[in-house]
């Protein structure tokens, strides 16, 4: 067993944390996570508070472990009050809630705290980790640029890691290219309290990843992956790290509409536009 | 002490390795890392035979310790009998031949061997270290895109350093962005053998760098660096981090000639133009 500050802090057995991941995590990958001794994580994808409490039931059918609730929110000011019903929703069910994307925010921080829960943000910068510990999250995610999904670092991750255990109080963790043991000693030994891993969880049996997908990133080796602005339809202006092959496939195709899945914030199947900041699932036809 | 691979195949107390750092190097420098424990490097910087004769001259009255040559040589093609002759010159000297940007060459290596030193090669890509590897390297040197200069690799140093090690039998050393303690401790966690340390060094007192360029390194962080085509005047096609500042200077710049410096290869104070790919060394006017 591996102790660190953040395992302390959690009651997880073993460092690792997993990541939000968006439409490919279910409560199955999350339980699964939490009864191996890491924090699983339910994304929330804007899914409605009786659907979130639906899928933070089925989590707890399945583990008594850690779980936290991943809110991805690119613009708080878009849905500020919507947000925060649906944080109450989580922050009663789940052991921690995880912030991403946009600035960190105190009064979410409080709102989320009152509910009874552990919070954390992921950041991409040493002013932004300065800025989450100040609005006061209980842990840092520190993001490098080797990240894959949607990417907030601008630097490698060792570099912002190291600046950022320099710098603020609260446990840090490392995410970020983070897929094997070694990975995994580095930024232990580096200090970090633990990792955030995402990619390596996309290809679990248990995840909602298709397929196809699953098989293209086993068989992907890191320069096969690009940091790009190319899947913007529907969140514009926002860097991720994805499969060269995926901007190759969709630059190829001719027409508007690539296929269709399930959508959790609609909660019923919506067409794929090209170029769409949408990953394919298991229901993903086209 | 920490012992590895490395240190046992080459006789340092440190695993670390200093980086060639072109003209910002010197005979003190290389002497300074080697009487602390690590190897020291002296970089060829196309001297003459005789000029690269006297340098290590010089290196060797300062220190019994372990030191190297970098031979930075973009295009074997080019000048392969002159490489060859000034190899043969470091060969009796050093006790280490360190090539780096042409692809793995087996006459190069074999050549430095029949001198009496050992070789290795600084790679890029995965492909590249088997490369060097069969190519009859005793090490190889794994470049993270993190790193300063110029820059082979392509991917995060994590991810380099983890195929590699799972690839090759050779001890593996890791370049980029390693400038601190947490820094050298990962990536000896991760299982490499040492640290190739460029950056760090080049802010020693007793290296060659301007002092304007020290205190810019000194107060830079890592988000203000740029991995960028810029300084492409003498050296075309060939990627390398920098100074965000140093671009904008370069590009503020009205005029050709921005100031002149001494130079190894011509053993004269030449012209230095605007973006040339040259560093500002202690005796650089303009």
């Amino acid at each position: 067993m591996l102790r660190t500050r953040f395992t302390d802090l959690i009651g997880c057995t073993v460092p690792i944390h997993q990541a939000g991941l968006g439409s490919l995590v279910n409560p199955k990958l999350a339980a699964a996570v939490a009864n191996a001794g890491g924090q699983g994580m339910v994304s929330w994808n804007n899914m409605p508070p009786d659907v979130l409490t639906a899928q933070l039931a089925e989590a707890r059918r399945q583990t008594q472990g850690i779980i936290g609730v991943n809110f991805l929110v690119p613009d708080l000011a878009d849905a500020r009050d919507y947000i925060a019903q649906c944080v109450d929703v989580a922050a009663n069910r789940a052991n921690v809630i995880d912030f991403f994307w946009a600035e960190p925010d105190a009064q979410l921080i409080e709102r989320a705290h009152a509910g009874g829960t552990l919070v954390c943000w992921q950041v991409g910068s040493l002013a932004e980790a300065v800025a989450a510990a100040n609005a006061g999250c209980d842990f840092i995610v520190v993001q490098g640029i080797e990240s894959g999904g949607h990417v907030r670092g601008r630097v490698g991750l060792l570099a912002l890691l190291d600046q950022t255990l320099e710098t603020v109080d609260v446990p840090v963790l490392a995410a970020g290219g983070i897929g094997t043991g070694r990975a995994l000693a580095a930024v232990l030994a580096a200090g970090a309290d633990g990792a955030r891993i995402g990619t390596r969880f996309v290809v679990a049996e248990e995840a909602e990843a298709h397929p196809t997908y699953v098989q293209a990133l086993i068989a992907a080796e890191a320069e096969d992956t690009v940091y790009t602005g190319a899947f913007s339809v529907g969140w514009p202006d926002a860097p991720h790290r994805c499969l060269r092959s995926a901007i190759e496939e969709a630059t190829a195709f001719e027409g508007d509409v690539v296929g269709e899945r399930f959508a959790a914030h609609e909660q019923k199947r919506v067409p794929v536009h090209r170029f769409q900041s949408m990953t394919a699932t298991q229901d993903t036809t086209g």
